[in-house]
């Protein structure tokens, strides 16, 4: 029995809706450029803006995602403009990154094409498009986050400064713990490089050695050179960075979504089994649709990349996993490889899951409403619940697929199948394997009690 | 805050409400059959019959879809008739048709019957169906046009003459580089065929060896004859037109389709969020449910085709892939196949994504049905919504599947584990290969050291 | 534009209205059991129990179904009683077909277990299961007979007299055509029997040899002997008609239940677009919710039957495509396969899209609901479609699947899956055979060339 | 036509209405802790925590679910400490599996890795899933099973003493069957190994043999001892005990499920077609949405068991047919093997079944809903149908899917489909190994006969 006064959650809610006149006044107000900084910009509002703020600023070192302003305050300070440095350093970054695609292209149409073979045009190929996508991106940005802003405003206040943290600190965790395994995957593979540089290097300089191995590709039309190695190298580094961002994005994007929606559940929770007059559940619906509509949004502007990163998860899984039958040369390749293959793993299961709880979220309201008491059962809240259960809200590839739980299940079982066949067709391989071995030994043995009888 | 003055929107709604008794009257008016061509007749007004004039009668050269009036300004002028000369030159066609489908029948039962053997056979028992398909259409056509005619003078009016010009456009677009691209198919498997033909060929007569490539089913029965050879060699590209043609004209359809839809949301989109009396909505969805009805009057027709386009795309895809694996004899062979292969996934996707535009058209109205402010909110905005939520709108393979993005995904799955599987089979085959050969490479060795020795 | 008057339809509406009271009437009287029949009896009243009389008449000669009354003129005269002698000589069918089936696993757990042994055991099992269903659902047969016609009597009356000839004809034209197919596969059956025991018998006598393949299994214990062979091939062709009774069952209620909904469909399309009032629709949404429960009760009686029937066509297919592959020693093998694999073919698509019907059908009236203009839309129009629109109508295997035409395609593309990898597998493995044959070449050689050397 | 006076089921109604004050009075009561257990106390009230009292006690001797007071009459006894001896005994478990995990994964490490290998591992792992998430239901359990006593008390009243046992009975019954099934699969194991152990034993001891292969992997990096073999013995006792017990306890939490339902559901039937206020519907609404709430705190607390549950099950199913074609050593083998293959396969399909009837008891009270007159067809009537309409109320495996009879149909598929390649390959292999055969049989003749030859 939950026993408050109905002054008390009536302050609540008309709490929540005096503010809304006052947050559209607010935002009337034009824009103040130069606006000295004070301690309240400083302070933590919950916005999203602020909390990928500085990890834009990091991907924007490495070329992707050239807006202005993104550490500011403000979402109203947010720009894009072709001419800015930023921009310009990702168009040369794109330029390049093309140009390497072209010899990583010609490279492979000069060899059998087998599924192995063409991993690295594959990979090149998505960091263009990510690339070209996150570029398209940035023009929207600004009006994108100004619109996340002036929702966020319209939202039920937050009910402690605690709270305020919680979206950025996950954002930031989720972003540290990403790049850090990326960094620890990407060391790793450049010291299985050193290491087999070192024993099977052509030539004796162990830095040229390790080059050639880098950067193969370029070196494949052009001659060695010690600074085009490094170029490819650095090359691939970014690409690196840009090749695991592109995951960590999509989950920072719906950690964002997932949060905004658990606001207005959150707030709905408090008033279960209260009765509420209809104008309340009215205002709710509203939040809640507008939640909607900004997810809509996002998803128009992102799944083209979530569509790159789901399909390129799932095409790294199913070509490491037929590699996992071939022999290691060394035990540096088998850490490097298990590691590898787990993370790939574990980081298309967390995209997939972060992405699926937004649609387990937006499901979540008609709990509150399924157990509204009968006397205020009313049309609104009939249309809110026939809403809800009719709609779908969920990040999509493209509107192919939405990323819901039962998606992450099937594939699973997609991949599962596949190793199944796999295992399969190794364990009869194996088989064969000792039967040709029986069949050369019978062989061997014709042939020198051959030769002995004939001697 | 959109500031619309009530006045300003009410009219527009009247306009499109006055509107509605004036086409009745206009449709009322018994059909004049000699009446002159004005000026005005041959101004775009946006139907959908103007739009596909043309094209029908370009497919009519070719024995398909015998209409008469396809190009007059009016679809009262349409008419049907087993004895007028389109049709006659079709029943020819078919009967033509039907001689070289059993001839090639014929010709795999002598064979051993393999997925890849019966290729032509598929190819022209498919070109029969459709034939028979669009015969079948083309006594439907005139009432089913007319029907739509009439569906169109009922929508609200185009805002300016440029909007009445898109859907034609578009349809004109699709249809010319669909038929460029299929040119050039055809152009590069006849160069290929002369190509094979001045090679291999078994008389010294060019001209001879081409033909006996190209009719090869006809001569295996009947001795070589120039003429025969030719009639063959017309049926044929008869048949590639109607095999191309067969695709885009499901995309033609869904064009026409998807338009009507656009129509009806590009109207509703502009009373987003306004308060509209429960008449406008009443209203708003007879409109909706008339293209619905009209969607299923189009799908009975022609689900026929769409069934056969779809099943033949995805067994050609299959059989193209299986090819994949084979050795090419020259280079134009290599070319030939590549692009009839991308040609074949890019009209298989564009005939899926315009198919499936008229879902995802179909349920844009939700949109618009979801902000309804409360105060307007009323029993015929629910049973608009809850018949939205609840319909599937889309074209269909006579019932078995629906045309939707969900389908075109699942189809994409299904392709590539296949594609996976032959991978699999190809590389291991590979091994095997090489062990074979080592084999044999130790059973010459031995044969040899026997000699050797014995010598 | 329709233009009726009001006291037109007024007046449809109100004698199928007042006609319902009369039936009750009718129903209340007490069944007399010894009543002449006179001409009314005989002349079709359009009942489902008239049009299957004949059809379980010729099921009890082969031991199914065993219940009595099942040609007379009234459902109330069927009964279901132990000690009648249809009841006995079914259930010595079962006896003996339990003892058959115990004898052919004994069979088949003697030789090695493989896709393909088990077929007989299979199909006996098949048979046995049936049987038991039939007998358990010839128990409830007479209460869901009677319940179906009381609700017929109460549907809208048939317009003419041919209407009422339709069910009964559509369900007669299934059976026979059905059966004659079933019939010529057999025949086929057994000439192939009789043409191989002629050329590969054991024994001089051809009607020996014949009984021989006909009862392997019971020769297989039994020492041979003329009369056991002859009750071996009795019970074989019982065996074969209730194995294709089965499917033509399921077909036949089917048939019955889309009549059921049509009957109710065609009565409403009459009163599209019209205004009529609550108390009608509430009186049409009574009536199918009685066909929807019909149908549930029927389906409840025969799931298992369907069950079975889906899956033992399942299982056929597969094992006669696995089949295709073998070398067939005769021509009149090779027209049984390919006669036998269509039929089979056939058939199970037949089941499939009969049983289809009714869910096709039972979604219909939902195109009658969505034209109810705006007047005379109320919660009971509303109950209506939302009732439609949510629930799922259809026969089922035990709950497991329902039979729609999304199932039909979702089977055919497993099969064709199946199909695909099968024809992979003989591709590869002819390739793989021409190379064994290339190497035992190359062995023979090698033998030869020693042999010619040394001597 | 029913015929029942309003005053008689108005006294039902009524009866069911009064008796929740009196519930919630006595809930308000203060438990006393030492009450003395009067008869009262051991009558049967139908309650499901006196169903499963003894259940878990059995349980909690192999150091599962160590909750104090399972026996006791009333729930408020139920109580967690760490402290309290049975915990204490789950973690000596507990720490005794780990160690003995990391013996079996560290034996799997140092061999080569195969789908078969891996069996043993996978298993304790399970085990140690599953006990960690008892432990963790084991703190949940108290507050769970008291709000599932007060839920009882709410719904309707027993009519009987008799329905009072019927759920206690058929949760023993599963129990009972249950365990004899798994102590005969694991007799039958042990009388293999002693069998294998006297046959192929390394040393003249027979305990000594048996205990060597019984803790294989304990003798793997310890010296053989008598009681480390006894204490490996007993501890892969109890893990089968578990590993069984995990199954069970899904289907009794099923049961118990399954069986609120039905309550809620007998109730409801008994108004099928009556005409009862809103405020009757309102109440069975809420009774209705209490047990699904229900539904879903269980699921939360054991989506895990259930998810490790039914992926353990998938997994060793496909084992056991890949097992199913190697030679078996000895008939003991046979036996076991096909009756640990038949009970894994029942035990899987009993835990389907039992928690797919969650869901198909929570779709029935859609019957009673779809035949409410029209008269007493009222909002909450509406609410009431389009809530169960939309709502999945099931078992899930951590949300990933849900238990429904599809769910069971897709996931038998799945295993026919991999079972039927699985044979494909066989007989494939089979052919080729007589291939094989047949070319060394050739060689051997070669060499025959170049040996006589020579000589």
């Amino acid at each position: 029995m939950q026993i408050i006064s109905d002054s008390d959650h009536y302050h609540e809610y008309f709490t929540s809706r005096t503010e809304v006149p006052n947050n559209e006044h607010y935002l009337e107000k034009p824009p103040k450029f130069l606006q000295k900084a004070t301690k309240d910009n400083f302070m933590y509002e919950g916005h999203f803006h602020e909390a990928v703020g500085k990890i834009l600023l990091i991907a924007q070192c490495f070329a992707m995602m050239p807006v202005r302003g993104v550490t500011m305050s403000h979402p109203r300070y947010l720009s894009f403009s072709w001419t800015h440095i930023r921009t310009i350093f990702c168009m040369i970054f794109i330029t390049c990154s093309t140009v390497d695609t072209f010899i990583a292209i010609y490279k492979v149409l000069n060899g059998p094409i087998t599924f192995n073979n063409i991993e690295p045009m594959i990979f090149r190929i998505t960091i263009l498009i990510v690339c070209v996508c996150a570029l398209h991106l940035a023009r929207q940005w600004p009006e994108l986050i100004v619109h996340w802003y002036n929702l966020e405003q319209q939202l039920p206040p937050y009910p402690s400064q605690k709270d305020k943290r919680r979206m950025a600190d996950k954002i930031r965790m989720v972003f540290f713990v990403g790049m850090m395994l990326s960094l620890a995957e990407h060391l790793l593979s450049v010291t299985q490089a050193i290491y087999y540089a070192a024993r099977c290097g052509a030539t004796s300089d162990p830095v040229k050695n390790f080059l050639l191995i880098a950067s193969d590709h370029l070196f494949y039309i052009f001659p060695y050179s010690y600074w085009l190695g490094w170029y490819g190298k650095l090359l691939n580094v970014m690409s690196t960075f840009i090749w695991n961002y592109m995951d960590i994005f999509v989950m920072i994007m719906s950690i964002g979504l997932t949060h905004m929606f658990k606001r207005v559940n959150e707030n709905l929770e408090k008033f279960k089994n209260k009765q509420m007059p209809a104008v309340f559940w009215a205002e709710r619906r509203v939040q809640y649709r507008n939640v909607c509509i900004l997810c809509e949004k996002v998803d128009n502007a992102i799944s083209m990349i979530t569509m790159v990163s789901f399909s390129n998860n799932l095409y790294f899984i199913c070509v490491q996993l037929l590699k996992s039958s071939n022999n290691m040369p060394s035990a540096v390749s088998v850490v490097y490889f298990y590691f590898s293959l787990i993370f790939l793993f574990l980081r298309s299961l967390a995209v997939s899951l972060y992405a699926a709880a937004i649609y387990d979220e937006s499901r979540k309201p008609l709990r509150v409403l399924r157990s509204v008491p009968k006397e205020s059962w009313c049309l609104e809240v009939k249309r809110f619940a026939a809403e809800i259960s009719s709609d779908l809200v969920a990040l999509s590839g493209m509107k192919f697929f939405h990323l819901t739980r039962k998606l992450v299940l099937s594939v699973a079982g997609t991949i599962v199948t596949y190793e199944l066949v796999l295992i399969q067709f190794y364990e009869r391989t194996n088989l064969k394997y000792y039967i040709y071995i029986y069949i050369s030994y019978i062989l061997s043995v014709l042939y020198k009690s051959l030769n002995t009888k004939q001697n």
